[in-house]
């Protein structure tokens, strides 16, 4: 017999190629299933609810693993066990059994990103990496104008990136059910939920709202990406720097 | 003609061995003299207003350095210049003209540590070198009167290290002029205001604060300590980890 177990990660993308394991690089995935082994000895594979990219920070990345029930692992220790295993800028923070019907990618049904801006004109050490420095003025009141024509279903095919040839979804139509704009003065927060993200799609949507309260960009030309996109047509002007993107959580039903 | 100028720094110090030069380890003193270096193109000496150790991080350390008039360097461009020069764990946030009695070793009245405490069970993936994880109870009401016997002139010996043979310093006696205890739940910060410290006394003191709290340690033993110091006698039962003390300020007259 086989259990099911869902956990809950948040790590410092920093130091990691993304997510998804892959040759020649450090990945988080990579880093969760050798932890994995260490606990079980058996090799297992860690299933996320999606790709983070190089640089992405999380706070609530979910995913899931089957375990031999002959492990005889109480759930409680799963965390510490994982802890103890893992380096530290990665840390597990819950784990829960559940049904072998839970499916991390499949089953999610809202993610929500948060993407930090901060304007200091010199940016404190201890944020390196962590926040898109943009000391440039820019109009808070336009960037939410700009961000706000976002929210609901649209075809976002101007706000993704190619993942290269053979991996294009096959639709670009996403919806966005939630965007929060929270000003800490110097430090701005965006956050967006949807059913669902393209490739690079917040930071191509940040980057465009950027453009725009920055007045380097009209909101009709950006309105008009989002209204009529072309296939292999105009893209977003600017895509965000990875690190001021963290993903804050996933939602399952 | 020279003109003296003070700058005001704040440094990440985890990946530095420290502020102060020293053969085969990368210092911030060493960062910041080779930046001077590139913007004068004139090997001169940065003089800080006393040395951090190793892990430790600052908000608002103080140094200064005597640059030619022959530069023309305006006053305004010194930030830009050096930041550009620094590695983006080291910034520059301030720079002033001063007159050539200033030294901002010498001259240094009042300095503020902050130590930041972190009591949650998993430590955040983004504070990882940035505080001291305790996650075992401790009595903040405990560790508060701990912390006051130390304001005012004591004798400090016992909550102070030996940087080895030939460099002790001639008296051991301080004043600590003011305490702060910042409780915000799973994080507490203690800022503690002095006329100077010894070696490691910071992390001495809350090294001890946190046995007495955690009840490892009788608070009258600590007294003791503080009131009847042995050459050469018994020290503080803990020194707490570099990671979680940073140099807020430092004041000149």
């Amino acid at each position: 017999m086989m259990a099911r177990i869902k956990i809950t990660i948040a790590y410092d993308g920093r130091n990691y190629a993304g997510w998804q394991i892959q040759p020649n690089h450090m990945t988080v995935q990579q880093r969760l299933c050798e932890a994995l082994y260490k606990i079980t000895k058996v090799e297992s594979r860690v299933i996320g609810s999606g790709r983070t990219d190089t640089g992405v920070h999380a706070q609530g990345q979910v995913a899931h693993f089957d375990a031999s029930d002959n492990l005889q692992m109480n759930i409680y220790n799963w965390v510490p066990a994982f802890n103890t295993a893992l380096p530290l800028d990665i840390r597990v923070l819950k784990a829960e059994e559940v049904s072998d019907e839970f499916h991390a990618q499949f089953g999610a049904k809202l993610k929500t990103y948060e993407y930090r801006i901060n304007i200091s004109s010199i940016l404190s050490p201890f944020l390196v990496g962590r926040v898109w420095n943009e000391p440039r003025q820019l109009d808070k009141k336009i960037f939410q104008e700009a961000l706000n024509i976002f929210v609901g279903e649209h075809d976002f095919a101007a706000f993704a990136a190619n993942r290269g040839l053979g991996s294009e979804p096959l639709s670009t139509v996403r919806e966005i059910t939630q965007v929060e704009f929270i000003d800490e003065g110097e430090d701005i927060y965006v956050r967006m939920t949807g059913r669902g993200f393209l490739y690079k799609m917040v930071r191509l949507i940040i980057g465009g709202c950027m453009k725009v309260s920055s007045g380097r960009y009209y909101l009709e030309d950006l309105q008009q990406l989002l209204d009529h996109p072309e296939v292999g047509g105009t893209k977003s002007p600017l895509c965000a720097p990875a690190d001021g993107l963290t993903l804050k959580s996933v939602e399952y039903e």
